[in-house]
């Protein structure tokens, strides 16, 4: 049995409550580059008194050696299997998702960058020179101006940041399966839109009026005259978690990204501010209308992203300073990890396993005197894939039923 | 998706060298009747410096419990599952590799025995009372030449050690599909060619051509008077380590099994001698030209199957003096294992868990010791099935693209 038909078959209601704290980007490197991790610099008086008397561990979120995008890793904190086809959160739905769009099943979503081509018609900038956000919104309303005379289907096109924008096709019988029109190099001219597949013929006749009505309309403008399309992508159907966990979910994220994976995972996404603290009144607020709290700290990743060990370690301290309040809470269960590792010294994501603190009554108590990466690599709980974190939270919830006889 | 598929997904070129280091059979046993292991028995200062800035962890080569044959091992060590059967590598195939033979696509090879029977035909001896090598030779000579005449495919006899040889079927149309004719015990004549599947009448008759064909030849031997066939076997399809990870790769062994399992995978075999200080002048010879060098050290498993744990140790030791020779081409990983243990007081291959350790400036720093047994079941690379190293070590090296956005 798959390991979330076996979940699903074994998940029951009870009064419990579990939340999930996913610090972004959480796990860090101790190496001949940087002596200390983020977690070991920062000082933490409560997450170490939690240590003490939690399990700890690591997870791994889609296999050893690979480095997670922020999709697949939230994924696989939500238990679905990051590296199934059928999971795959393609570029242009993460891209909407992450302007706070919502997907219906049939629609059809492609990232879009402006960018600039000489009077022969080959590219000579990719993204436009990185035009302003607002120069961007005012080109999209041209181009939404010129969209509305496209027939075939609703097409929209949603400004994203400087040069970036979304493509929206919404309607019947839309095929994913047309390429890139990205040729990914200077001085040729933008791909034709092409089927990937048979099925995808018609849409990709759609797409090749569409960008022709939209080039068209931005002809004039001296940086951002072409448009270049990729990740064309559908919704997966992804098993809603309420009723695969019998849980009714919340979450709580500043930001899109993380707003949109986890509505496509059946979540309510409940408006809320960036910072720990802003997210923390909004889930005191809400507590009593959910089981399960995803909270999402992004200043981790942002810090590790920008090579800045002590901004990261900054974070961690914020999150401990406001920790009492979630454990006022009382949770029945609390786990704190991140949804991959992005070690400063690394500027970016890396494939390192991600410490993971459980605390509940029923956790083996670790004893462990700080939560670190070498307190959780030899935790209680093992280093183990990150989805089967879920059915350890529910377990520790008393909320999956006895397996057999 | 599959391991294999995935990494091959992800795989990208760069610039980073990769050293895996074999040290074959190196995993060892501290219990009641032995209570040190060879490296922990063995003076190793240049090991144990490297592991205080390695990361260690265990490989498990196949699955739990379960004692690995050399292909296997080394499947593992390469990515490939080793217990999937499209991996398989025959024992006919295995022996041919073993005697530095290479095999074509279409070909079949099947160990073979030379045996004793009396008048009556029944087998008497198994192992033609061990012959010497030389006697085996001029035997398959006498069988070369009376092959010459058998149609329907090419036929050869490759000699080996004492009473062991290979028979090579080249030909078109041949199929591994035929049982052994080694019945196992004496007091029986031999078993007939018999096909396993239908697909296998036709080479099975064959076979029984070529059998009646080399017993006339040797029916007046004293002892070689027979032949027994076992392993009938075709070289698997295995995708090749150049493509799937996008590297150049080298295999550096002494002995002609590991050189045949690393050309199977797809690596250049280099000639190169048997000990670690005539490999490391090939492998400095050669620094240049590939990305990925498989290094492999036999003694450390003959010491083991000898029973000998001093000399286990001094072929560690060994190793240790010429360490600083590896670390001086700086390669940007190096990753230091066994294929399996073979424990000392077990004289034998085992099931138990081989120590791994991974050098590389974004390892995580265990800061251990020394390299043993009991720093490697608590390092941070954790336990781990042998099929997974190749993902780690690419992504140690900077050679996997993220995967998902």
């Amino acid at each position: 049995m798959k390991h979330l038909d076996l979940l699903a078959r074994l998940a029951r209601p009870a009064e419990s409550k579990i939340v999930l704290l996913v610090l972004d980007g959480l796990g860090d490197l101790a190496c001949a580059a940087q002596p200390q991790t983020a977690l070991e610099l920062a000082r933490t008086p409560n997450l170490d008194a939690l240590a003490g008397r939690a399990s700890l561990g690591r997870i791994v979120p889609v296999a050893t050696g690979v480095t997670p995008g922020s999709g697949p890793g939230h994924l696989a904190l939500f238990g679905y299997d990051p590296a199934a086809d059928e999971n795959d959160i393609g570029r242009g739905v993460l891209e909407a998702l992450g302007l706070g769009l919502t997907l219906g099943p049939g629609d059809v979503a492609a990232r879009g960058n402006f960018a600039t081509a000489d009077a022969a018609g080959n590219l000579s900038d990719r993204r436009a020179g990185r035009i302003p956000t607002e120069e961007c919104r005012r080109v999209c309303a041209r181009l939404n101006a010129a969209l509305a005379g496209v027939e075939g289907a609703r097409l929209e096109v949603v400004p994203g940041e400087a040069h970036r924008f979304v493509l929206l096709l919404r309607g019947d019988d839309l095929s994913a399966a047309v390429d890139d029109t990205d040729p990914q190099r200077l001085g040729v001219p933008p791909l034709e839109a092409r089927e990937t597949a048979p099925a995808g013929a018609a849409t990709a006749a759609l797409v090749r009026r569409a960008v022709a009505t939209m080039e068209r309309a931005i002809a004039g403008e001296p940086k951002a005259n072409r448009v270049l399309l990729r990740g064309f992508s559908r919704l997966p159907h992804l098993p809603q978690m309420g009723e695969l966990y019998r849980l009714r979910l919340g979450a709580f994220a500043g930001y899109p990204l993380y707003r949109g994976v986890a509505w496509a995972c059946g979540m309510e996404v409940v408006p809320c501010g960036k910072r720990i603290g802003e997210i923390l009144d909004t889930v005191t607020a809400r507590w009593n209308d959910f089981d399960f709290f995803f909270l999402h700290v992004k200043q981790t990743d942002q810090a590790g992203e920008d090579g800045d060990l002590a901004a990261k370690a900054a974070v961690i301290e914020e999150v401990d300073r406001e920790l009492p309040r979630l454990l006022a809470l009382a949770p029945e269960v609390l786990a704190i990890t991140g949804d991959h590792s992005t070690p400063a010294p690394m500027k970016a994501h890396s494939f390192h396993p991600v410490p993971l603190l459980l605390a509940a009554p029923i956790a083996f108590t670790d004893g462990a005197a700080r939560f670190d990466e070498r307190s959780a690599a030899v935790g209680h709980l093992g280093t183990f894939p990150s989805r089967d974190l879920m059915g350890l939270l529910l377990a520790h919830a008393g909320r999956l039923e006895k397996y057999g006889a």
